[in-house]
This record gives C-alpha cells, structure tokens and sequence, in this order.
C-alpha cells in the first residue's frame, strides 16, 4: 500500500520537477546574462536547458513567468545578511556584495533589474525580492541598537540600509560609474555617521 | 552684398531647422512618456510631429539618434539649481523636483532612463546630462561652505550631492514606492547630518 501523504514521486524536493526547474532557471539565468532580456525566448530557453519548449511553456507560460520564477528563486536561496560585530562593517560587507553583483559582467542583477522596467510582472517580482531582503537585514539595524551604537531603539531600520545602499546603485547603474574598492565603505560610514546623528530616528 | 558671417537663413536660432528639431523633439517626448522608448519609430515621431520621414531619417538616423537628442536637450535648458539660503533647503528643493520628474506619468524621466538600460547612444547621452547637472549643482556646496555650514572647505560636492538624492531614486525607480511629499527633505536632512559630521570631508 502507497503512502497516501508522500508527495507524488516528480514533486518531492530533489525530484523530476525541481531538477527541471533548476535546469530551466539556469538557462534562464545564462540567457539573461548573455543577452539580456531582450533576446530571452522560451526557445532558448529550453534549447539550452536541454528540455522540451512544450514542458516550458506549459509550466512558465511566457518570458514574464520564467523571468518571476528566476527572481522568485532569488528569494528563496539561504541568504544572511552579514554579520561582523559592527553597524559599520555589516553594512560595508552588504555594500560588497551589491557592488560585486552590480559590477560583475555580465550582471544577473542588472539584466533583471533592467528586465523589470519592461516587465510589471517581473518589476512585482522584484519589488517582493526587494520588500524581502531589507525586511531581512533589519536585523543589522536591531543588533546595532543593542549594541548601543545608535542614539534611539526607534530607528528607522529601512531608511538606514536605503541610505546606506542606494547610491551604490546610482553610481553603478545610473551614473555608470567604475566600481571604486573603497566605496562600499565609503557610503556606509555616510549613513552610519547620519545615523548616529539621529536622521533615521522615529519618535 | 551677403554677409559672409551671418548664419544660413534656415540655421538661425529660431529657424526652420531649430523649429522642425523643436516639433520632433516634443514628438519624442511625447511618444516616449505614453508608450516608452520600445514603442519609438521614426514613422511615429515623424507622423506626429507632422515633418517628413525622410527629414527625420537625414538628421537623426535612428531611434538612438533621437534619444541622443531628446538627452541633449534636457541638458541645453536653462536649469538653475535651487537657492534657498541654506543647504538643507536647497538640496530637500532639488529632492523636490527630481520626486517630481520621477513621479508624474507618464514620466519622460524614468522613460529616458529606462532607454539608456537598452540603448548605448542613450546610455552616454544620459552620463553626460548626470555629469552637467551634478557639475552645476556643486555651487550648493560652495555657498554651504562659504556660509560656514560645513566642518570643511575640502568637501566632495558630488558624494554629498549622491548621497542627497541617490535615496529618492532608489525608493521610486527600484523599490517602485509611493511618492511621500515628506521624503525629500528626510533624505536632504539625513544627508546634511553625514556632511556635517564630516562623511564627505576630503583630505
């Protein structure tokens, strides 16, 4: 007798469907990287992963789908917000890893990122991705606070780590600007020193 | 007798030529605020502006060419960065407009800079309307500095002018937030603490 509470055998985590969801998303993702969302075809898709168009289409529709299921993954990957003893290296280590994402080439961050001005499906899929990591990283925030590093336990955790990210993005997608080692640092000393200076407090 | 000197008669300021380029640029504009810059043709443009297509086509050559232009006009007009008599309020003033550029819709800003993701000619037309601007806005930190309202004359104008405005395009270009008629001057203020907390000090 089958257990009736098995999931069914191509469900189960590790099975026939996860292991084609990863082969489809990395297509995805190599495709994306090469191209950019401009040239992203379910035929290419599925050429590249080395699966049936008929299996792609059905499970992810169009290149909207492919392009939400590819953030959405995103998001479900185990990822920490750093955490190194301070306020100013956490968000130093943070502005790293976005410097490295943004910079790389070709850039999986950017090609999305430009993907979701032209897709509302993918920009509300990155909207959740966005919503989901600074809800994650508040926890910087709140270790510093215990640490006493901050002058208020009210601070504002998302203003902080939008102060201390966002013209990282500006120099780097909008200005064009060279990735500078030290800026990293650099922006996130700016936002702890305004911090510490109460502009994030809330009362 | 001619004059050597005197311009063609149809390259005259407010000639033909600057009037037929007026028509088409507003075209541009107009055609990019409602359907983006993957919906832009020289047929439209040309239509539009009630010019020959042929007339399009020998000037601007292409899409990119007239995204070029459309960048490089913004850049031509005789914006004045704000002067409010102190730093906060002319930085939370500039906050003010950008919020609005970004905000209106349709809006030819996030038009144009969802162009320059997809178009290279776009892309360094809209790195030199950066440059310009923020060039122009460094007279913001002189008159703070000469009013004494900074901890150093050796201040980097352009980090604290990022660090000002970068926030504000995060939130409404990525994160995809509401505007909030208070967040110019919280993210003014927040960079104004940084700054006089010595954030932006060169040495």
């Amino acid at each position: 007798m089958s257990e009736p509470m098995a999931p069914a055998p191509d469900r189960r985590p590790g099975g026939r469907t996860a292991r084609i969801r990863a082969q489809v998303l990395d297509a995805v993702r190599a495709e994306l990287a090469e191209g950019g969302h401009e040239s992203l075809t379910i035929e290419g898709v599925a050429t590249r992963a080395g699966v049936h168009r008929a299996t792609v289409y059905r499970r992810w529709r169009d290149v909207g789908g492919l392009l939400v299921d590819v953030i959405d993954a995103a998001g479900e990957t185990d990822w920490r917000p750093p955490d190194t003893g301070s306020l100013l290296g956490d968000l130093t280590a943070l502005n790293r890893e976005i410097q490295e994402s943004l910079a790389v080439r070709p850039s999986l961050a950017v090609a999305l990122m430009s993907a979701s001005f032209h897709s509302e499906q993918a920009a509300q899929a990155q909207t959740r991705l966005w919503a989901d990591r600074y809800a994650q990283c508040a926890v910087l925030v709140e270790r510093a606070v215990e640490r006493g590093e901050l002058p208020s336990p009210h601070t504002d955790a998302r203003a902080l780590l939008i102060a201390a990210t966002a013209p990282l993005y500006h120099r780097l997608l909008l200005l064009r600007a060279e990735p500078d080692p030290d800026q990293p640092e650099r922006d996130a000393r700016a936002a702890v020193l305004a911090a510490e200076a109460g502009a994030f407090t809330v009362l």
